[in-house]
C-alpha cells in the first residue's frame, strides 16, 4: 500500500497573497469608481530588452530549420550552452570573482534551484533561516522533514540577522537583498557568515536573486566576494528581476569545486541530480538569457533597473518625509517599513487600502517578526508609484 | 556539520552512451575516411512545425511590449496557460479520456516529472520497474533510498511483463511504448495492470512519451483509456518526441482529481509540491506547444512523425528479410532486436561498427536482460537510415 510524503501534512498553507487579493477584490466590488493601486507586486512589468528579444526571435529561426535545429542541450554543462556560461562567468568576473564554467549550473529559475538543490542534502541537517522570511526556505524544508531554527531580523538588527555562535546549524539561507525586507549585507557582515559557516562545516544557500538592484559599493553582490566562501556557500542566481525573466524562466546556481563535505564534492551531487532529473532550459530561452549580460544587454538591462529603482527611490522619499523607519528603498526593489502609529500588519493593510486605495503586503505574513511592518514593491509604474506615495503621504501627514 | 544525501554514493554511474561515444569516436580517428551512420540517436532531428515556430514568434513579440508582456505564470493551474492546458484536454478527448484543466499540470519536460513526482511518496515504498529500463527510473528512487525490485521483461514476454501476484509493489513504472524495448501494451494488458494497482492501493508511473508513435488501435495510447486508471495512474507526457521539443522543453502530468492515498489527494499534493518548487514554463515554450495540438499543429507533426515512422519500418522491413527477432518498429520510434548467432551486446557493436560502421546501442546497458540486445533508433535521416540498413544486410546475409 502506497504511503505518501507524510511531511507534506506538516506544511501550513500560506494564505497571505490570497487574502491580499481577496480584500482588495472585495474592496474593489463595493467601490468601482475608485482607482486602487497595487505596490503589492512582486512581478516584473516592463517587457524584455531589444538585445533579449532579437536573441529569442534569432533562436526560434534556428528551431526552424534543420540545419539549425537545436535538440537536448550539451551533456558537458549539464545542458547549458557554453555562451550562456561564459557570459554569466564575465558578470562574475566583473564583479571580482573568477569562476570555472563546470560550476555553474543553468536553471529554468531560482525557485527551482532553491527547492531541487535540498536532494543533496540529507533529512537530517539542521536549518537556520531568517524570520521574516521567503515562505519557499522553510516549506521546502519541512517537505523534507528537515529542522528548521528561526534566526530573528529586527529593528534592532536592521533586519540583517548575524551568527549566533550558540545556535548550531547545517544549512544557513541567507537572500541579499532581501525579500522581503530589502535590507542588504555588507562584505564584512558576509565574512562573519562565512566563518561561521567554515567552522561548523555548514553550508551557506545564498539567494542573490536581486544583486543587480545593488549600486553600493560597500555592498556584496555575490557572496563569492568574500574568501572562503567557495568553500562554504552555494549561490542561487536568477534573470527574473534582473532581466525581467519571470515569464521566460531562466536562472543559475553556482556550485563551486572547493566545496566539499564529508569528502564528496557538492558539484559532482549536483551535476548527478541535476543530469538525472532535469533535462536542460528551452534553447530559445537560453540564447536570450546570453544576451543579457553583454556590454548592450547591460545597458539595456540597466534602463529597466533604474526604472524601478525611481520608484524605490519614490517611496523611501515619501517615507523620509513622513519619518517612517524602513530598510530597503536603496540597493533593492522592496521597502520594507514600520506600520505608523503601532499599526499591526493586517490593520494598515486594512487602513491603507480603504483610505489611500494603496495595496502593499502585511509583514506579518513572512513570520513573526514581521508584524507592524509592511511591504512596498517597485515593480509598478512610475505614475502610479507617484500618485500612491502622494496619496500615502496626504493620508499620513494629517494624523 | 552537512551530511550529505547519503543515497547519492548508492548511484551506479551508466558509461553506457560515454562509452558508445568513445568507441565511436575512437573507430573514427582510426578510420577518417569511413562514413559512420549512427543509428544510436536517441534525440529528434527535424524541426519544429511550422504553426509552433510562427507561435513562439508572436510569444517573443508579447514579451517585447508593455501592452502584452508577460510576467509569472497564472496561479490557477500552477502557472499553465489555460490556452494550452485546453488544447492538452482537447488531445485527450480525441483519445476518448475526459479530464479536468486541474488534473493537468504543465512541466520543462517529462524527465523533471519523472524524478520529482516521488517527493510526493514516502521513501519507504517499494517500487517496481522493469528489466530493461529507462535508468531515471532507477537513480531517481536510489537517491530517495527506495526498496527497488525489478521485473523481467523478455522474449517470452514480449519484452512486456505482466504483474506477479506474488510481488508486492507500491509504486510501478509502466513505458508504453517502451524505451528501451518500443513494445507497447494493448488496453487489456493495461486493465491487468490497473486491477493490480488498484487490489494494493498502489499507483502507476506511466510514462507516455512516446504515445504519438501508436497507430495500431488496439494499443493504448493513454492508461486512462482503461477504466479504473484514474483512481491508480499517474501519466507523464512529453512534447518532446511528439513535437520535436526536446530543446525547447515542456511536458504534463496528469495526477487525477479521484487519485487519493491514505485519505490525502495526490493532486493537491503534487500542485503543493509544483507551486513550492517550481515557477512555470515558459510563456514562449507554452505557446509554441499550444499551438501542437491543433488541427493545423496535429497535421504538421504528424508529417514529421510519419518520417520516423518510414525510418523505424526501413529498420523493421531490414530486420524482417534477415529473419532476426526484434520488438519495436511499428508504434514506436526504438527496434529491440536480438543479436544474430548469439552475440552479445558490446560484440554486436563492436562487430557492426567495425564492419558496417554503423552505430547502435548495447542492450546491456539497460539492465541484465538487455544482454544478448541492441537498440536501433529511427530519428536519424532517411537517407542514412536506409544506407545503414543496406550495409546491415550486406554484413550479416554474408554469414
Amino acid at each position: 500500500m502506497l504511503k505518501i510524503n507524510s511531511n507534506f501534512l506538516n506544511l501550513k498553507d500560506s494564505y497571505l497573497f490570497a487574502t491580499v487579493g481577496k480584500k482588495t477584490a472585495a474592496y474593489k466590488k463595493e467601490h468601482p469608481e475608485k482607482d486602487v493601486i497595487r505596490l503589492s507586486i512582486g512581478d516584473v512589468t516592463l517587457p524584455l530588452a531589444p538585445v533579449v528579444v532579437e536573441a529569442m526571435h534569432k533562436a526560434v529561426d534556428d528551431m526552424s530549420r534543420r540545419e539549425t535545429f537545436k535538440g537536448y542541450g550539451p551533456d558537458q554543462y549539464c545542458y547549458g550552452y557554453e555562451s550562456l556560461i561564459r557570459s554569466i562567468l564575465g558578470s562574475y568576473a566583473r564583479k571580482g570573482v573568477q569562476l570555472q564554467p563546470s560550476e555553474v549550473f543553468v536553471s529554468d529559475g531560482a525557485k527551482s534551484d532553491c527547492g531541487n538543490i535540498l536532494n543533496i542534502f540529507s533529512g537530517e541537517n539542521t536549518v537556520l533561516v531568517p524570520d521574516p522570511v521567503y515562505p519557499v526556505y522553510v516549506d521546502t524544508n519541512v517537505m523534507d522533514g528537515r529542522n528548521i531554527v528561526y534566526m530573528n531580523a529586527n529593528a534592532e538588527n536592521g533586519f540583517l540577522p548575524m551568527p549566533d555562535e550558540g545556535v548550531n546549524a547545517d544549512i544557513i539561507y541567507l537572500c541579499s537583498p532581501n525579500n522581503p525586507t530589502g535590507a542588504a549585507y555588507s562584505r564584512e557582515q558576509l565574512k562573519v557568515w562565512v566563518d561561521y559557516a567554515l567552522k561548523r562545516n555548514a553550508v551557506i544557500l545564498y539567494d542573490a536573486a536581486y544583486e543587480y538592484f545593488v549600486t553600493d559599493k560597500s555592498l556584496a553582490r555575490s557572496i563569492y566576494e568574500v574568501e572562503g566562501a567557495q568553500q562554504c556557500a552555494i549561490e542561487i542566481c536568477s534573470y527574473s528581476k534582473t532581466a525581467g525573466f519571470t515569464g521566460v524562466r531562466c536562472g543559475y546556481t553556482v556550485v563551486p569545486q572547493a566545496l566539499v563535505r564529508e569528502g564528496v564534492s557538492l558539484n559532482k551531487l549536483w551535476a548527478r541530480r541535476q543530469s538525472t532529473k532535469f533535462n536542460g532550459v528551452s534553447y530559445v530561452t537560453q540564447m536570450g538569457a546570453a544576451a543579457v549580460f553583454t556590454e548592450e544587454g547591460e545597458r539595456q538591462i540597466s534602463e529597466n533597473l533604474n526604472y524601478y529603482r525611481k520608484n524605490a527611490q519614490t517611496i523611501a522619499q515619501c517615507l523620509d518625509e513622513l519619518d517612517i523607519w524602513y530598510t530597503g528603498g536603496k540597493n533593492s526593489p522592496y521597502i520594507w517599513l514600520k506600520c505608523p502609529n503601532g499599526m499591526e500588519s493586517w490593520a494598515f493593510f486594512d487602513y491603507l487600502l480603504e483610505n489611500a486605495n494603496v495595496v502593499g503586503t502585511p509583514g506579518s505574513g513572512f513570520g513573526k517578526n514581521g508584524e507592524g511592518y509592511f511591504r512596498l514593491t517597485a515593480f509598478g509604474s512610475a505614475e502610479s508609484t507617484r500618485e500612491a506615495c502622494r496619496r500615502i503621504k496626504a493620508l499620513l501627514e494629517k494624523k
